[in-house]
């Protein structure tokens, strides 16, 4: 075997990811040593708890509780703790310390990933983070290199698996939210408390990482709309396919020609939207990931893979590892990040999409002309409208006494709108919330990818 | 505007690709600059004649048909020249004069690529070549990179755009070869002389590259196994439907534990075969281009987008660019190609696939006993049988005195076999040829992603 140059790992955390990297470096060592042109030396593990069950059996010598000790003199730090802190206080230390360092963090890049970036400018470090945005998707190295010289103009991500997978089998099944995920939480495929997952945390962490990359700008949390999947239920599944669309939770990042600041601006969502069947993301089932992007230059391009998963993501992490190991071995500083473009985040009341609101009214003549007339005040063109007597109310059993025997039938009413401003939509619907002929508006989507 | 260092970069060649190179390095000058850290000054253009027409307006000025004088004292040399010679002069040249080098050159890197990576190691210099595997598509960096730490175990790629355009209109259309063909070059989709596409050797080109970097290990051009489209058929598409699969020519790449060398192998071939409707690769129409990875911790990749174009390319060519600026900017030595792992290259015949094959046989009792029994003695087994009277035949109008009219009925046998080693296939494949009761074998089909 060559005799190459050793250099010193540390990891910290041993969970479902944390417990692979480490076997997957031990039973591989001398094929990683062979391209990362170094040998790999996993010097410890820093845990919590030394007695911890582990998915994978690991030498009991390797882990010590004492992470800032091993630190110190690494070549490279494998972060794979997850949270803000203690995370963020060890990957301070060991850039400052000389080391590069990998991680996975995607809520801690999200939230101060410009002071880790900045740490390691200081001292021409590098911060890999592969496995922070799609799991074992590569899509960092894409948009980070590959990408550099094109115009990222839209990126259209399915990047949680957990809600992918609740949204495919209600799709799938006609089946409710609340049972799916209950099954999806004895399978193991959304966690006790959900929250992260179907409020659209996780894929709002992702999403100001993908459009940091892509649009060479620095991309705060706090700038990324938000909305999860609670909301869907079994009736707007159904009335989704009827239209030939299927609602999947997107992560958007989107260039934008701003008229408001007469240059450009980005916009970065997260949102359950109507997506085409025909639309390649719409084939993306279970617990996958797909990132869909759209470049000036190179066209439609699609990443799809495992979204998330220990040993998947562990795929991702020793990636970089292996990168950085030849980063070490080539000398030079490490490359920064690249954000120089400082473009402005717009709010969501800038975004200009398609939408599909469906309303209950009164079935009465004339509704259908009141309910145009407060979209043109409004400023919302009307793409379609689709009339159906209410399959809730028809079906009912007729119960003495429930409903005014005098009472106007109930309708439903889809419109699709022409692309229309967030902003004038949502006072749109407003006015039609309250106006006398709208009984509920029974839902709003916005259609993405047609 | 930011005072970057100046990088002198040189362009030889100005065709569909060079001349949109040329224009987004002129257009987006400031933006790439942000990007890269450093300011790309494009020092000119070498062309064999600087009057030719482009497909984009150039300031003349940048046009000579000096190359080499360009060369010398670039810090960044883009090839675009295409062919052998003298593309890898020039590009020996720059490596040695000190340039990173970009290059959308595939035949000159299936064919020279370990000189070229040689000569730049010795300098520590880089060579960046996300174009020439697959187009727009980048593919180069997450097996060269992303991928490090993983194993890949088999690569699926449909990586030439003319021949999926002609299979996809073939399967959709029921259309023949040749008349799609004339069709494609009539629209631009195909070369006048259409070899390199139709015949696999642009796609086995590419088959050497995504083989070398997924595998770690060179892999010479002529251990590539290459098979073109040309017989491929109407009643082969139509068969192949019904089946319940598409034909794709697939540049297959495997990782194989090779019984015959008690160690592992590696086969890559280029061949039409049969897959699956539902496989993903299945779903990739028209000119694009799609590869399929499969690897031990990661799992299922697919990355999709166009595989060609002027503008597409320019968009991989430009990545790469500021991937070398950047890498001028930060010091330290290019990272060569990993290649340490040397996996034997094993020849077709020991390549283990399923197989549907295809025989014109007498319609007489007795006639499947005798092909069972050669297909056993072959060591080929059998999964379906799917016997059929013969369309043609059977349609065809009775013309008295064209056919005895004594003659044995004849009829169709479809045989998909199991797993067989294409030795043991091929070998009976002949003793049926030469066997009393099959008139004719009409086709042979491996059988890819089941």
């Amino acid at each position: 075997m060559t005799d190459y140059r050793r250099l010193r790992v540390a990891l910290l955390g041993a969970g479902s990811v944390g417990s692979q990297v480490a076997d997957l470096l031990l039973r591989h060592g001398d094929e990683l040593a062979d391209r990362a042109g170094a040998s790999l030396e996993l010097a410890g593990i820093a845990v919590r708890d030394v007695d911890a069950s582990r998915d994978v059996d690991l030498p009991r010598e390797l882990f010590t509780t004492d992470a800032e000790t091993l630190i110190v003199g690494s070549d490279i730090v494998i972060e794979l703790m997850g949270g803000l802190e203690p995370a963020q206080t060890y990957l301070l230390q060991a850039i400052n310390s000389g080391a590069d360092v990998v991680t996975a963090n995607k809520a801690l890049l999200a939230t101060h990933g410009p002071e880790i970036f900045d740490a390691a400018d200081q001292v021409g470090a590098s911060v890999y983070y592969e496995a922070a945005a799609a799991g074992a998707i590569p899509i960092i190295r894409p948009l980070r290199d590959s990408l550099a010289g094109d115009r990222v103009q839209r990126i259209m991500g399915i990047v949680n698996g957990t809600t992918n997978y609740i949204l495919d089998r209600m799709d799938a099944e006609g089946a409710e939210f609340a049972d799916v995920l209950a099954d999806a939480q004895a399978l193991g495929y959304a966690e006790a408390d959900p929250t992260a997952d179907v409020e659209g945390y996780d894929a709002a962490q992702k999403a100001a990482i993908l459009a940091s990359l892509a649009f060479h700008t620095s991309v705060p949390l706090d700038a990324v709309h938000r909305e999860g999947i609670t909301h869907i239920d079994k009736a707007m599944m159904d009335a989704a396919r009827h239209a030939g669309f299927v609602i999947k939770l997107l992560a958007v990042c989107e260039r934008l020609a701003d008229a408001d600041t007469a240059g450009e601006s980005i916009s970065v969502r997260v949102y359950p939207a109507l997506v085409p069947r025909e639309h390649p993301l719409a084939s993306v089932h279970g617990a996958n990931n797909a990132v869909f992007v759209q470049a000036e230059a190179a066209g439609d391009l699609m990443f799809y893979g495992a979204g998330a998963g220990g040993v998947q993501t562990a795929s991702a992490v020793l990636g970089d590892v292996v990168s950085a190991a030849r980063r070490h071995i080539a000398g030079g500083v490490g490359v920064g990040e690249s954000t120089r473009a400082n473009l402005p985040v717009v709010p969501i009341g800038h975004v200009v999409t398609r939408y599909q609101v469906t309303l209950e009214v009164s079935d009465l003549p004339g509704v259908l002309a009141t309910v145009a007339g407060i979209l043109s005040d409004g400023k919302v063109s009307i793409a379609t409208v689709e009339q159906t007597v209410s399959e809730d109310l028809s079906t009912a059993p007729a119960v003495p006494g429930e409903r005014d025997e005098t009472s106007t039938p109930v309708a439903h009413l889809v419109i699709g709108t022409h692309r229309a401003r967030e902003q004038d939509l949502s006072e749109t619907v407003e006015r039609l919330a309250a106006s006398d002929v709208v009984e509920r508006v029974v839902s709003v989507l916005r259609v993405e990818g047609d």
